[in-house]
């Protein structure tokens, strides 16, 4: 339960995330909460249906809901088909992130050629290099790096301690999250035989306009094209974008999700926890790959996709482990037994995915 | 082999560890080692008794070990049976963090408002946020960063580079190490139809006493409720832990551990390296995941569970794999043999994990 | 494509990257570029054949290429066996990464007793604690905190906001990226029955010469013994080293690799990215483990190594995880159709890696 520092009326807030108000115009409201813990004050969401038993003990003022949920609730109610949509609108309304003063903290250290929109914020021990550009508005909490020749645009947030390095271009409105690194360099190695040469890296990372990165996340900059990252993407925490890799507008993914080098993301996917893509792999527009999934191979169609056992107690996993890693012997011995008892087997070929094995045989 | 600055005698360390002394209490002892590379001077122990054969060549002044290793060692002994308990006490008398300095340095940034005991010590270019709180004998070591409103209990220490975000609390005598975020935001986005719009994270962390958090490790925020760590965590490095989790008292999780939002870890847990947890889970007491382990479901039973399947040559694992990628049709395979033959097959209905399947056919 | 300050004439470029010129030694060159991107100014290379095709519209000045490909292109060629290896010399000779000014920026904090040579950069907002020895040419960029007693080696850098703590050893012509934490504490922790005890980290890391560390990559110290990265390793972003782990020389490491603590890995390996590997492992020289791989034994021979699924469409994801979790199952059907057939079934021992069961029954 989140208390504002302010007030609004409900017909008010019920405008601003543009849904319908079932109730009272002028009832005041002033923070959201859970179903479980809301009072009068007071705006709760309820977005996953399993919760619907608690409109019934629910205290709120208001409660965002569907339509189709309304007769469980009596009270005063905002309708809409994506309460969780509205919610998010509401809750931004009472609790904006609060506005950083402008201008340049006098423990910063700012380049006396870098362009600092009169308007932006530039927070303790910021270090801003050589022709680096800050937009209007633009806010740099404490500790934050922002390298040679970068520009972020205007609107831009670096919470705290975030690394953008030199010549990458982030868009408007977005907002980098504490630890986050931008711009680092791509990991390329070429072999003299004997070790490893750094290969350099010479492209940029260019970010569009909303997108968000999380906490610890890094983004290499491109070897000689440049890593791209469009609008609208989030990126959760401790995220992994390799050199020279595309995502594509309003793609979403959850932590530790690791794309190497080269590979091109999809506009609209969404890409669970811990996901990982092998390099130079193309992944088309739409796909929805389930968290731990192991991507080694280009996707083209949309859909979902899944790879990954779960957990089982450790004694039955035990067993099937040791089934698996004499899985090539078992096919085997069936086809032995069809052999002896003359069953024919159809080859089903409409499989995919295993195009990395030198054994086809079924 | 590390040589402490101070020596203590072996009794009074006996005596500080709780255990047991067969030698020499007068003995001066200013170091420990392990077992082949210690000296006069040096405490060794004995955790693992596949290491037992050192003992005979072994140059300690005393070695800490369980009774049943006694006769094989002839020289000064601390018996216990917690060697590596009695170890890691001993190794912290002789080795005491170094105590930084009461007072903050000049350098560092803290503002007006924050409330900074005399005994705490701020190290150089930290940031301390209006209302922030430091208690007794807290220490922020170099670049450190404490948001608006939080609160750090008495004895707790930040490394270097730590930032511990608004409004969060952290209890007494925690140790966070260089890198870690506390209070980011959680991965919170509602889809509008075309974009990502942010729902705003209001609710804290929240973290007990004596927890310990690695290094880049991060912990968002609650959405509307708090993230709470329960007393005697430890996390190491690399960790995710989602926004509204909850991780149950004395729980330990190694690197790379992802917990995803609202899931809720029981107490004296321990998760192996990299073993994910899927959102708004329920994990038992006292259950053990091994490393890598994909959990995708609620575990209520305590006890150990596991999945992922170990490495190969590669060779074979293509082989099996493409024969995983068949299994489906294997089974298949097998019941028309049955059915040739007139086996019965009975189902097996009491294995359990495969609830996200809509195929329990077998 | 990227354009360098300077230019340089094709003659001097192949002297220094020790390949054939075929062509104009007197052209000049200031830039590199991909094969589709290049203008009369560039050099391009063709690495990898599939992009073969592209030379023919290709309007570089020079392009480096095998002698097998060099009847594709009419232009000026620089010939080897090993394109991309000269590109990087050829990159790194147009495009060094700028010097920093030598000298300790007025922001930085540096203690008295440390020993910075004349040559090196500090630049602002760095910390440099007691007795830490900077070697000549050493740079440290904006944010970055040396420990006590620490000491990097000539011609060393740390990017930006790199944390190394006290009493660690860096050699030359390291580069360490932004984020990372070298030194950290290990991850040890005895159980005294009801909670954990943390075992203090006493040893130290230990870097030698060449060696590339990613951003927020995390190398923990020792226990009593040293964590130790050979020269010549190369890790990429966000991974993790254990304590008490050796990397021998020239292994390279892919992001979200981690190696739990006391395994030693070989020379000359190479680990996908987000590969786990146990604890108290011994990986041979040579090994290469593949993306994701989940290494719980030790790996005593060279080779390639693998596990882990590549991902399907969900829906045949869900049927074979249902048939895995019966697997043991198939197995004792597959006997019993044996035994009704009378088929003898000999067991394939030569199968390793299930080490780890209780059951090897097949």
């Amino acid at each position: 339960m989140s208390t504002a520092v302010r007030s609004l009326r409900l017909g008010e807030l019920a405008a601003h995330a543009g849904v319908e108000l079932q109730g009272d115009p002028d009832r005041e409201i002033n923070g959201v909460a859970t179903l479980d813990a809301a009072g009068p004050g007071d705006v709760a969401f309820l977005a996953n249906r399993r919760y619907r038993g608690e409109l019934a003990e629910c205290r709120a003022g208001a409660v965002i809901l569907q339509a189709a949920d309304r007769r469980s609730w009596d009270g005063d109610a905002l309708v809409t088909a994506n309460p969780y949509l509205a919610y998010a609108r509401i809750a931004d309304r009472l609790f904006p992130t609060p506005a950083a003063p402008a201008g340049i903290h006098p423990s910063a250290v700012v380049a006396a050629s870098a362009r600092v929109d009169p308007t932006a914020s530039v927070g303790p021990l910021c270090v801003v290099e050589d022709e680096a550009e800050l937009g209007p508005g633009v806010c740099l909490g404490p500790g934050c790096v922002v390298g040679r020749g970068t520009r972020l645009g205007a609107g831009t947030r670096l919470v705290a301690r975030v690394t953008v390095l030199h010549e990458c271009v982030v868009g408007a409105r977005c907002v980098i999250h504490p630890g986050a690194i931008v711009g680092s360099d791509g990991f390329g190695n070429a072999n003299d035989g004997e070790r490893w040469v750094k290969v350099p890296q010479l492209g940029r990372v260019v970010i569009g306009d909303d997108v968000e990165i999380g906490a610890n996340t890094t983004v290499d900059r491109g070897s000689l094209r440049d890593t791209v990252i469009a609008d609208g993407v989030r990126l959760d925490n401790l995220i992994q974008v390799g050199h020279n890799v595309t995502i594509g507008a309003h793609t979403a993914a959850a932590a530790f999700v690791g794309i190497s080098g080269s590979t091109a993301i999809g506009s609209r996917c969404t890409l669970g926890g811990a996901a990982g893509f092998a390099g130079h792999l193309s992944i088309a527009d739409d796909v929805h790959v389930t968290g731990m999934a192991m991507v080694t191979h280009s996707l083209r169609e949309p859909g979902a996709y899944s790879s990954g056992i779960p957990a089982l107690p450790s004694r039955e996993w035990r067993r099937n482990v040791a089934r698996f890693q004499h899985l090539d012997e078992l096919v085997r011995r069936v086809r032995s037994l069809e052999a002896v008892l003359g069953v024919a087997h159809d080859v089903d070929a409409s499989r995919g995915g295993v195009g990395n094995s030198g054994n086809t045989d079924a």
